[in-house]
């Protein structure tokens, strides 16, 4: 009895309150109400996977921040991400899925990353793909950003741009200049924002990429200006490999359909600097910022791989995804108080309150109300009226329904509005009514 | 590239194919909602604990199957259960929450458990508990219950039957019989539906219970009539001890109260086999049996215990709760094939297919559709119409919406019924109408 733990939860994981809580659940719904009208389907992997299916892609930042079971002499870990398990998933079931084969996953990921304000080691990721069979038609680029507008929408956080590229045209552009390494230095161009352009043209240097090249590409990704004038500035250099032709038909092809998929205009940025650092990507690629909070980072990132399961299976299996780091975004909404507006932080819930000796009456009010669908608590623990109505007070019910001697007498109940502090006597069918 | 890895999960893991996935889902989620109706709070604790306080009560079975996390030094494992998470948060926050406290947890649980059909190394719990300061009423035993009723009535599966007994009174009983080492006792007759009263005997006997002792005991915890006669058989007995007396007005005051909360007496076992073998309970015990399944093992149990977090606070906390093992729940109620009237496999969504050159007129309509709130799906491939009806089949999509030449110079829509296999022309706002 004297050995007391002193509770405490590990550095870099999130836990809240349940006020907070149910501000964060309300967040995951509404993300996944809309993943599902678009007709995304479920599905939920074990967090555990075998060691070989995580270790596969091989080398990478994150997988050495992979944490590993110990346990027996097996070979297991923790999921780092919802794309590996996708591929596994699509290659494992491929016979039983119909193609295209769009999946949504909401779960949480395991990164052990160095510990710092606002990046968590246990996360949510909300990820949406579509895998196609052989092919995968341009269309599906454009719907799934339009999922992601529809989120932001109706979490009243319309205010986003979602910044767009392609990889095909870059490489094309790169490769126009002369460069060949284009994988290393589209990895040193999507550090721009973060570190600087004087940094990139240094990193690009230690790639033997030459100033005067450095100089050249950094000019043209860090163009400005309206949609219609980038466009323009594309199309007016004078580049004609095949990547940069193609790259350019997709991009406008994707950004028309955004637009007819209901996306505004001034909600996407075409912007060359996009380029996700990750090498799987091959044609268009995303990332979202809230207007206003772009320091904060993408809040929401993805694009169109051409092979998602080349580990695991022969098939060849184009896809488009998008992933939203939720427990990040939750942080990130709440730090700047934008779940002011989006979340009515008092229930319209109500408390059940008999007085000592009329415990029956309540549970019988109870039943009925609930009968009827509506959500409401109990109080029937003994003690002062004062503890009663404080513990009324800091769960925030609505109303306080009272019921004792007089109550039962006269066959009504009171009823306190505990926002305006009314109380009223109040029939039972009255009663339910209001509260249904 | 050649280097295929066969892609699979690890033995003992539960993973499904979308359709199955969608069943589990609507599961879960009217669990959930139940418990927001008798408004449990929510928390989402991390799946990774420290190791000092997942361990913290030593020994046990349990802490045998822990998975344990291999990063750098630290000490860490994966939570078996939401019940010591629970014990961690309540003594962690005491002084931000409200209590009594009432909360629910939906997560996955880890246990390395030996490899067996219809049992899962990882699965999800879903627990409420309702945890008191120093004290908690008794109505609170009797409340819990009734949510669990509800949630079985909600998926078509009344005809369930709560097993309730109390820890005090049998151990009461034990006492009268000269037992001292209860605790044992109660473990061994824990066993009775499993191993049979035989071996339940020699259990017995091994911990020092002679023969005698052995069938006095069993003779009255089997005791088989109504709930009525199963207490005139406990009053009958010549037991004056405190835990008898004390427990036998637990039970009474319990059993009455959940027929207040409107569970039907049909629905009540009371029944003394019930112990629990946890030693943690200290009152109330339950367990949920299916009608007609009782093979199959309880669904649901729980029960009272007179302090949750001693390890890790001084404050005396008791508490009582429920837990649905959720996944193997999922598991035998589909081995039964209990979801055929639970769940409309059918989805009420509709398939937008339009022919090749219709591609923005399609994408206009669901555009208007998805502004109502109507869960649709557009099909953009290219191919033929043959393999777009099969995707439809497929997917099982109740309406599939064509739009081509005809439907644009006439300006309507044909509508196909999937289910019928009627088809018929039908304009925008009639089409919007039924679908939404």
């Amino acid at each position: 009895m004297s050995d007391i733990i002193k509770p405490s939860i590990l550095p870099g994981f999130m836990e809240l309150l349940p006020e907070d809580q149910i501000v964060f659940n309300q967040l995951k719904s509404i993300i996944e109400e809309t993943f599902k009208k678009y007709c995304f389907l479920p599905i939920d992997t074990p967090v555990i996977e075998k060691g070989e299916i995580l270790f596969a892609k091989g080398g990478g930042e994150t997988q050495k921040q992979i944490y590993k079971i110990d346990k027996g002499e097996k070979n297991m870990a923790l999921r780092f991400d919802l794309t590996v398990p996708l591929a596994r998933y699509v290659a494992m079931h491929s016979n039983e899925i119909n193609f295209p084969f769009r999946r949504y996953h909401i779960g949480k990921v395991y990164r052990g990353e160095r510990n710092q304000k606002g990046r968590f080691r246990e996360f949510y990721q909300c990820d949406i793909d579509i895998i196609g069979n052989e092919t995968l038609s341009l269309y599906n680029d454009a719907e799934i950003p339009a999922v992601i507008y529809e989120i932001f929408q109706r979490i009243n956080f319309s205010d986003v741009t979602i910044h767009m590229s392609n990889r095909k045209l870059i490489n094309g552009i790169i490769e126009s200049i002369g460069i060949d390494n284009s994988e290393d230095a589209l990895r040193a161009i999507d550090k721009l924002a973060k570190i600087g352009r004087e940094n990139v043209v240094e990193e690009l240097a230690s790639i033997n990429i030459d100033g005067d090249q450095a100089e050249k590409l950094l000019n043209i990704i860090s163009f400005e200006g309206s949609n219609e004038e980038t466009f323009k500035h594309i199309k007016s250099m004078t580049v004609t490999n095949d990547n940069f032709r193609e790259g350019l038909a997709e991009l406008e092809l994707v950004y028309d359909y955004m637009k007819k998929f209901g996306i505004p205009d001034t909600n996407i940025k075409i912007d060359l600097k996009i380029t996700r650092g990750l090498d799987y990507y091959t044609g268009t690629v995303y990332e979202t910022f809230l207007n206003g909070y772009e320091s904060i980072g993408s809040v929401c990132s993805g694009g169109r791989y051409e092979n998602l399961a080349s580990n695991f299976t022969t098939k060849r299996l184009p896809g488009i995804g998008l992933s939203i780091g939720l427990t990040r975004l939750y942080y990130q909404l709440n730090e700047i108080e934008a779940f002011k507006n989006f979340c009515d932080d008092v229930p319209k819930t109500s408390l059940i309150l008999p007085m000592s000796g009329y415990e029956d009456q309540g549970i019988e009010l109870i039943n009925e109300l609930r009968k009827e669908g509506v959500v409401a608590h109990i109080y029937l623990e003994p003690g002062k009226i004062k503890k009663k109505f404080s513990f009324a007070d800091n769960l925030k019910f609505r109303y306080v329904v009272i019921i004792g001697e007089d109550e039962v007498a006269e066959g009504n109940f009171t009823l306190k509005d505990m926002m305006t502090g009314e109380q009223q006597k109040i029939s039972k069918k009255d009663l339910t009514q209001l509260l249904k």
